[in-house]
Formats: C-alpha cells, structure tokens, sequence
C-alpha cells in the first residue's frame, strides 16, 4: 500500500494520519496470541504504579516473529518511508497495554524530545506506526491528539524536576506515569485553543500514523476493556545518532540498517 | 417543565435522562460568576490529592442565593417530584469540579451506598440532577454511565480496606479519589458487556437526571478546559433518615421541609 499525495500533505499539515480497520482481523488475531504468549514468558515489561499492571513491553519483534514480521509489512513500512522520504531502520517497538481499570495516564509530550537528548538523534525524521490490537473507544483511554502541534516550536518543553529517584534505571524515568519531559499546561491550552483534540478511534486493526512532534496523551482507562497498541517508531537512516545512545538497545536501536519490505502470506 | 410519561419510562429503564442545553448560557455565567466568587470565599471545599485543586465545593446554596434559587427551580424540581413521585427536598447539594489539566478520577461506584451507610435513608428514593457549568466534551472527563445498572442487584459492593487514615475528618474518606465504597472489577466488567457505557456530552446548561443505584466513574480531566458539575441530590419526604446522619450537615442536609418551587424572574 501506498500513501496518495493527498494523504502527504493531510500528514504534513495535521501531523497524523489514520486507517481505521487497516489490518485484517486474523492478524490481529495472531498478534493478540503472540502478546498473551510474550506476557506469561520472560520480556522487557515496564509496570504501572501499582507495581503488577503491564505498563508497556519492549522489542516484542526480538521474541516473536509475527511481531518481527510486521515491521517489514509493506502495508506499514512503505508509507514510512514515503513520510520520511528515505529508507528508514525502526528505532523503537512496543506495546504500550492500557489495562482495563488499571492502565495509567500518559502525560501530554512529543516524543522527539526523547530521542533528540536520550539516544542523540539529530533530527524529528521518525514517524510512528501505532497498531490497534484493541478496539479503541472514547472509554479506554484514546491517544488524544493536538493536530498541527508538530509544526509549532514550544519553548518550553521542560524536564520535570521530581522525577522518581528511587527508579533503579535511570531509563525508566522515560516510561512511567511520572516522566521526563512534558509540556506546560499553558502551551497545551494555547495549542488546544488553536487546533483543538482529537481522539482517532476505531476497531482492532485500525493503524495510526503521526509525528514525532506531535504533542499527545491518553487518560487513564476506567473501562473494563483492555487498550493495547503496538507502537512501531520508524526513523531515517539519514538521522541515526551522532554519538550511540546510552540507553539499552530495546529503547533505542543501535542496528541501522535499512529495512527491506518482506511480504508475509497470509493465513499461514 | 414537567417530564412526559417517555421521559419517565426512559428513566426507570435507563437510570438517567439527558437534556442538552436545558439553561440558558446567561443562567450558566451567572452561576459561574457565584461559583468563581464562592471559590475565592471561605467556603466548603475538598482537594484533589496534589492538596492544591478544588476537588468539589459543598452547599454553595448556604452562600450563594443564585445556587440556592436553583433548586427551587421548577425546571429541575418539578422533573424530581415526577420521578420520585412525592414532595422532596434537597439531601446534599454540591459542584464537583474536575479542573483542568488536574481534576482527578472517580472511580465506578453507585451513590445511593453512601446515603444508606453513612446517612441512613432507608431507600434509594432520591434523584441526582446534574447541572453543566461547562461544556462537558470526551475529553474533560465526562461522567460515564452504565445504562439499566440501578435495576441489577450488586452483591459485591464493598468497603475499600485501603481508606486514608490520615485524613483528619472520616467523610474525606467517602469524597476523595480513592473513597470507600466502590463496585468490584467483574461487576462492572458483567455489567458493561450487557449495557454498554455512556456519557452524556452538551453544552454548558445541559442537565442529567440519574438514579442513585446508577453505576458511574470519570476519568481524570487532561484537556485545559474545566469540566464543573452542580448537582442537586433530591430525596423524597417519605424517605428521611431512620436516625439522624452523624455526617456534616453539607454532605447530609437535615432540613427535611419540602421545597416548593420558585420562578425566578429572568434577567434580574
């Protein structure tokens, strides 16, 4: 599949892009096995405050094939390179789980500030790739999005000051409810008052598409249905680090080699 | 106004009725205009955790002749005797602030506990009317209902053990984020898979009227928008406590006079 110009320019100008029902409900299917599986076993997980829900579980394409797979699907990979007009190399992959009841805030942020300061990635040429593995509604904590707000210099994105001390590894400072760098109220409420929120909804499979610079977040989920999404974060191969981050290779890649389209058959 | 006799069979099916833009905007900012002044004044007030937002404001009607003049209004109390089916007056009147960027969660829970437990009304013959003071949009933290859950018998609510035994005043514990009597995960789960969730969104002025057994929670408000509720708790004269509520005289009015209805001249 490939992106029309249309579609380029919404991206450019609106920052996201979003399919509802893009994936087949047979793969979610074979995600959905393959996250069960990679819960129970030995994984990268971060947990909530509460310290027993899954917050989010790191590099699932190292322990899992259909997860490896869908990186190299050309449904996804062939509109990241379009957006990035380069051949790219993933960054980051995750499955952020929000719970039902329990999944926990995410502050509103970009993401880029992340991987400008933490792994030294020169510039915002990433794009992510989110994969609906749930259904999501109004009720389990959408990803909330400020449109245009990837175009708009913030002075103020800041580092918080009380971040947890008591994190063994410093790197989960990035990933809990509590984390690094936000945004100041006063310039979300002015970005709101300008392009408002939206909230892109819709079944399992649906696929998301949005900017590194995209100021977003998602409220806690109170509902009794789990959120999952996976997270695939494309980035240029004309943008890998100047110096090699130091965070651990399931955060930050140190493999930058460019991905090649692999067709899967189906139904296999 | 008077409710039809579909308004009144919605009612007893749903739990709840919603009237989008019910008071005029001018109505609204006067009620703004007191409540932002009773803010400001010594007054009845609980705080979020961070012990800086205003969680809810309590008998604004003490202070205010705007707030008290509203639950005379024939518009809201005559829709309340309908309901209930006899004269009421008001058990517990109060604005529930959930502020921007900060007002917290509410977790699922039912009201009518609370008023059997702590304040021994000996059935749930009363009615919430809920007043918008501000748009209430998917994003401010709307309330969300579970329709036809008053009818279904809970067998699990139950008191929280965990209960802050800090706080100085014990009735904290029934209006904090974490309070004392919740409704247990399956339930809500069993429930939600029957009936759905829904949550009102209007305008500010709209009005919601629901049942006292209705299961309902709100998620935190991360939008830089406020979302401000009054709501007006009527109770049926033929439902006045068995004994005395120990409980302030703002979570458990102990004026049991039928409130006969007031028009107020517009525009004073």
């Amino acid at each position: 599949m490939l992106l029309s110009q249309k579609d380029i320019n919404d991206y450019k100008e609106k920052g996201y892009l979003f399919f509802p029902s893009f994936l087949s409900s047979h793969e979610i299917i074979q995600l959905n096995t393959e996250l069960s599986i990679l819960i129970k076993e030995e994984s990268i997980k971060v947990y909530e405050k509460n310290e027993k829900t899954i917050r989010s579980l790191h590099a699932p394409n190292l322990q899992s094939v259909v997860f490896d797979d869908l990186q190299s699907d050309p449904r996804l990979l062939e509109p990241a390179m379009q957006l990035l007009e380069s051949e790219v190399y993933v960054h980051q992959y995750k499955v952020n789980l929000k719970a039902a009841f329990d999944g926990d805030v995410w502050k509103w942020h970009r993401d880029y500030i992340f991987w400008q300061k933490e792994d030294g990635l020169p510039k915002s040429l990433l794009t992510n790739v989110v994969v609906y593995l749930d259904e999501v509604t109004e009720y389990n904590g959408p990803l909330m999005l400020i449109p245009c707000s990837h175009n708009v210099e913030m002075k103020n994105s800041r580092v918080k000051g009380d971040i947890n001390q008591n994190n063994n590894e410093e790197w989960l400072n990035h990933l809990s409810a509590d984390f690094k760098y936000t945004i100041d109220n006063k310039e979300i409420k002015t970005l709101v008052d300008s392009y408002g929120i939206v909230a892109p909804k819709g079944p399992s499979g649906s696929v998301l598409f949005f900017h590194p610079e995209l100021a977003h977040a998602s409220a806690p989920n109170l509902s009794p249905y789990n959120r999952n999404i996976a997270i695939i974060t494309y980035n240029s191969i004309s943008n890998t680090p100047i110096q090699e981050s130091k965070r651990p290779d399931f955060l930050a890649n140190k493999n930058y080699s460019p991905l090649k389209v692999k067709i899967i058959e189906k139904g296999r």
